[in-house]
């Protein structure tokens, strides 16, 4: 077993007084919240990527992150040690599930045959890691869009030869997330979208998306895989536009290839927020259109306008994000996934720590704030009373009319409607009261 | 007939080289492009609301347009001196198309009575003011935004009396629109949105703003109106988010109410950019997604965040928004409607010439920068080469394949994908021999 | 005495367990905070303003408000009755202080005889009512932005009548805070900015500009005013832009004027999110500049582009804030105003007081946490720590020498500095226990 | 003599019928504009960073150009061929400047020692290239952003250690920027700002901030250099702020520290923009502030918040700037220096002279039409009308009073400003007619 975490204890919850800072003083997994466990609840879990593979490098500068499995080629050996170091991190920040990208947990490959042969090595690995460590696969995915080769896109690059090389490594994902017992598989599309119009066609590459999207939900089912198919949206970046902007335009690529029954997202705060919404208006109109799936942690810094994936410390909106997800009927097969990185200048390996303590803490928070609420009542309350009218007198002779039958009432009634306060202060206050 | 504007000669072309102000130097509504008049080509219309009915307010003061009919309260009288100043200003610029909301054209009402009554007042006016013009209704649609019984919305009020107040109105103004031979009825709904999540019931509104579109499908198609029912995208503002963000959410939106093939977008320039989108990109989504219907021609400025509303100004941006619209197959029932405002310091009658002059001129010029390119034909050729490999034998092997049968094709020719140029600098600078 | 708000009762403190809507939670005005009363630490205020002079409309709709003082012409009665329902409010809601415009207390004028006439009845009004209710005047400033003859600017016209207008309104305006013992004279220059640079002589309306506020702190001078001259940074809005945008900018502008040390900066949350700063970023750089002044208490919405100016409801902005606050020294002259809207949908009179409890309590909450934070030392601990080196030997020795004998120092000591973790998440983790 | 560009031909000017896409149709340099050759307006460079250094990564994604000098280690040799290759471009594309960080034109250095050695290899080899091409050094400069040490900063870093470094960088490169007989000395200070207030110490890194540049001036004397000492505004990222964040913040900067007659700005179009503000407004705030310097010439994405630094496209854009450096008397020591880089897509080496060409171009067109409306006169005749009310009687008359003064003259007239008409619309449209 690796120790490359050995400075740090294992994390264990302490309750809200203690002075450990490398304890939870809220995410309590055992602590029951109507009626369910808050481990079953969140499902956190931590990702390699950021973790473990970005060398805390950014667009302005190098690396300064010093880890061992960074230090050379990174070949067989070197990923080998990284799969062990990330293990001994999930284990201690006792986190059930982790999630991936094939070219996260594997050696670099030159070309296809090196890539499935690294791989398969690296599958056959995390099966064993999984089994010692009892952590569990909330997902995996392909990474098609850090290679030269995915410049113009995967699924949808102008050429075929792309495409095909995405089913490669789609189906060898997908394959061995059913077999690594993955609770979902995800796409995100980096570069599924365009850096200008002038030399796209629009059309046919949401047409290609389209169609790579619905050979992978065959697929799903040919291979028996039962985990959810999900879509991560974001607007832009690395692109100038992504195809899949937000979950409402999500929705609308499912319903025009017919797969909404089959697919939903993985919402991420970071890529909400950079779309112009709230963290919370994406889950709740991925709720509305039933394609609510799976969420990536972070936060955005809404001062800049990049994908900063900092670590979620706002209480106040984790507790409207989980207000949201109970109101969804919570997660099924979905889950937190700390899609989060420490700063470039976090470079102590303690840093990490630091980094999922608090977000898994302020995610738990969110939680009980959200559970509290829901329990006190006065907030659902309003809101129905606030639209009772439709299930009035008045509400249900227009429910069945038609336009002019319901023109006509309103003339026949000399209706003249009266504002009324929405209450949005008042409101805002209570949630405070929660906090 | 109205002499407002009497100090303003009729607009006329004269050509690129005229030193006349308030003379077309790029619309000769004759000249024929690519095998259609301009005319017919870009359907021009003006509108009353930005130009007859705001007063040169904003939200930190007063109006400062000194406007005859503005001076005493918005009576009969007043109502009916702006509708014949507009028709005056119409014909003047000469452009064949106008547009209104029903609250734009008639006297201010206390209730339903007198509302409709005003507007029927203003509807029989209209008529004979565009006999005796000459000039066309682009659309019309009715406002259910401003007065204070819509604060929270027009369909998708708590209340449902409120919708059935904003029935009144559709109805009224879609047979006014049928009367009138207007080619499309247009839905804005600037108050469909929502202000805090923490009082809404996003699902019910959703589907009541669903139900409503419905019904004015039903109804159209019941009363013979054979123009385009129209919706017009927009992000937030005045609401905090509006439920038509962009285009994408409202072909998810059509598509989940099973309106796709009854309605189509009228796209904003400004609203494209308050949503993060180029104005291009919308009409190119629209286009690929069949829901291409008619334009509001202004823009913002790329360093507020709110709707400017400005008079079109970049022939660079009108070049590619042109080129989308030919791609497209051009407008059908649609148009180019000036949604601009002069600016609030602009408070001269002439103003509003030298605002609509200059807007329809960068529309114009744009046009034939844009017919131009799709002549010389190398940017579509650019294109062309660079998807070339979709209809070559490995586009077309996987073409029938499942993701199985197109990973095992990669893998057994063992391919390889090159990154190609995408050319992008190339592309912009062949743009830019056309502006 | 008025009784427009004879519903609601006292506003008190009543303890965080109160279930009470119209209680103080957290602000309990006598208790000690850091050896100072948490009255003397704030120094609340309310405002005319948002709260009983804008009558619930915005851009895209008119008012909702049903005010009794809206519903005529706003005449000398209709003034004297707002003047004394505000006077009631600010009594219910035991804030010290309140802040006005001249144009919000009087009557509307429309010349310059009127404006004086009117004004100078409204303010032995106020003097009545500070004397009567026991209230203070936070500040005082002269409205030269909402008026058509503002549209270009107030001190940046082109037209220097429009300079002089503006004299005559800041004369009678500062005159009459100093009667009123107000503690500050505050300067927002909503028109002072540009449209569009085509028409703009930058360098003279800066200059104009600076002469404007030369003059009104030589004449503060001359009348012995001892309260502070506040400048109010806003990016933008109305304006396309505004001179002052931000604090950084107020600075070099009062330091081409030789004015750095005669006034001060009074700080919007809003306005500082706008110029794309946090609200603490502002308090901290105006404190590093010495010209922190006053605070204008209210948030905008991070995904909307313009001054939505709604109230504070967010307890971990507003303990950020304390924080800078305290390390400033605290509030002198300065306070925390009000300048905080309802929501247009929020139109019962008990709103408005909702609104200012909810906002007061998070202001309360923050600098309790902010107090907590200093007293608890961690914080400022690692700051201290991680700048030690500065007073250490090598520190010392590069603080004397120029720039070669620094490097050359450096490369006889083969120096070979090395990164060190800046904590990020750990403090952000740290703060997240004081919330 | 380096052959890697060997399939383009020396690009020359060939007039804007040419069909070659990569002759210059509108840089003709030594054609006379306004009394000046086009070559001495604009005094174009290229720069090393982007189009030699960047090997077309992004934070998503690895290099996709294949250039011999990035294949192995970068050490001398690699170092030698890049700038070989560098001035074959500079001597082929015939700019007469260049531009280079330390870090771009060097071998990779693991400790000082190398660094300073390796440095001064690079800086014999340019003195040659410059010799045998005949270009100059625009600006030289050292970067203190990219090494992990200066993940705090540079001179702003809690480590006195890393001040202390930069001192030896700085000293170097300005000596040699000396030697080499630049015309201007820039300053960005990319990590000179910070990432959380909460480790921050804003006010000692302002200082040390200040002191820094202080030691650059006063060496800059001491050793005889001419040129211009330049700072780079830019308002985030990599840093969540930047001190140096705008012109105006600059112009505050250099006033604190008594700097504003030695340092000008280096004004990046897609700086401005990042920190809202057109790319005009920032050379229009330098000029009014007399610290106008040189230009970065690129453009920022205005639907993507980040840095794209694409080669600029819009004359449009580039006309309102070209105006505005006119007015502010054209560049002394300050040219055009290409700050953009080809899109990631863009791998083959022509792309670099298709971004160069039509950048060149973009700018020289905008010199033109620039040139063609101060000959014109119309739009400064319209400002000089706008204000001439400030050289007329009244504008006399309260030039020379105190406020009182000009107060007391206003009543006794009894002024009655009347708003007049800013024309916006009209002067955009008589831009238009100069595009």
């Amino acid at each position: 077993m690796s120790d490359f975490f050995n400075a740090i204890p294992q994390i264990k919850f302490e309750g809200p007084e203690s002075q450990n800072e490398l304890a939870y003083r809220f995410y309590d997994k055992d602590r029951m919240v109507l009626g369910k466990s808050m481990e079953d609840h969140l499902r956190f879990a931590a990702c390699f990527w950021h973790t473990f593979c970005w060398p805390g490098s950014d667009v302005f500068g190098g690396g300064t992150f010093d880890r061992p499995w960074h230090r050379g080629p990174h070949d067989s050996a070197a990923a080998a040690m990284k799969r062990e170091v990330a293990f001994e991190f999930f284990q201690k920040l006792d986190v059930p599930y982790y999630c991936f990208h094939d070219a996260d947990v594997m050696a670099d490959a030159d070309n296809l045959t090196d890539h499935r042969r690294f791989f398969a090595e690296a599958v056959d690995h995390l099966e064993q890691l999984q089994a010692s460590s009892g952590r569990k696969l909330l997902w995996g995915t392909a990474n098609l869009f850090s290679h030269p080769r995915f410049a113009a896109g995967g699924a949808t690059n102008p050429d075929p030869e792309v495409f095909a090389f995405g089913a490669v490594q789609v189906r060898d994902a997908l394959e061995a997330t059913h077999r690594l017992g993955g609770a979902n598989y995800v796409l995100w599309g980096g570069r599924e979208g365009y850096e200008t119009l002038l030399n796209t066609d629009l059309k046919r590459e949401l047409d290609n998306l389209g169609r790579f999207l619905s050979l992978v939900v065959e697929h799903k089912h040919k291979i028996g895989f039962k985990g959810t198919i999900l879509i991560e949206p974001k607007p832009m970046e690395p692109t100038k536009h992504q195809y899949d902007f937000d979950t409402a335009t999500v929705y609308g690529f499912l319903k025009r290839y017919g797969l909404e029954n089959e697919v939903k997202v993985n919402i991420e705060a970071n890529h909400a927020t950079l779309a112009s919404h709230t963290f919370e208006h994406e889950i709740a109109t991925a709720a509305a259109l039933s394609i609510f799936g799976s969420i990536d942690a972070n936060r955005g810094d809404p001062q800049n306008g990049w994908d900063t994936d900092q670590f979620p410390n706002s209480v106040e909106e984790l507790t409207l994000a989980n207000l949201e997800i109970i109101r969804a009927g919570g997660f099924t097969t979905g889950g937190f996934n700390f899609d989060s990185k420490v700063r470039r200048q976090s470079m102590d390996p303690a840093d990490l720590f630091h980094g999922h303590v608090g977000g898994i803490d302020v995610v738990a928070k969110g939680l009980l704030n959200a559970a509290a609420l829901i329990e006190d009542g006065r907030l659902d309350q309003f809101k129905t009373e606030r639209y009772a009218g439709w299930n009035g007198e008045f509400g249900e002779a227009i429910a069945t009319r038609d336009l002019a039958g319901i023109a006509d009432l309103a003339i026949e009634r000399n209706i003249a409607p009266q504002p009324r306060s929405g209450g949005q202060e008042r409101l805002e206050n209570l949630i405070n009261r929660f906090l």
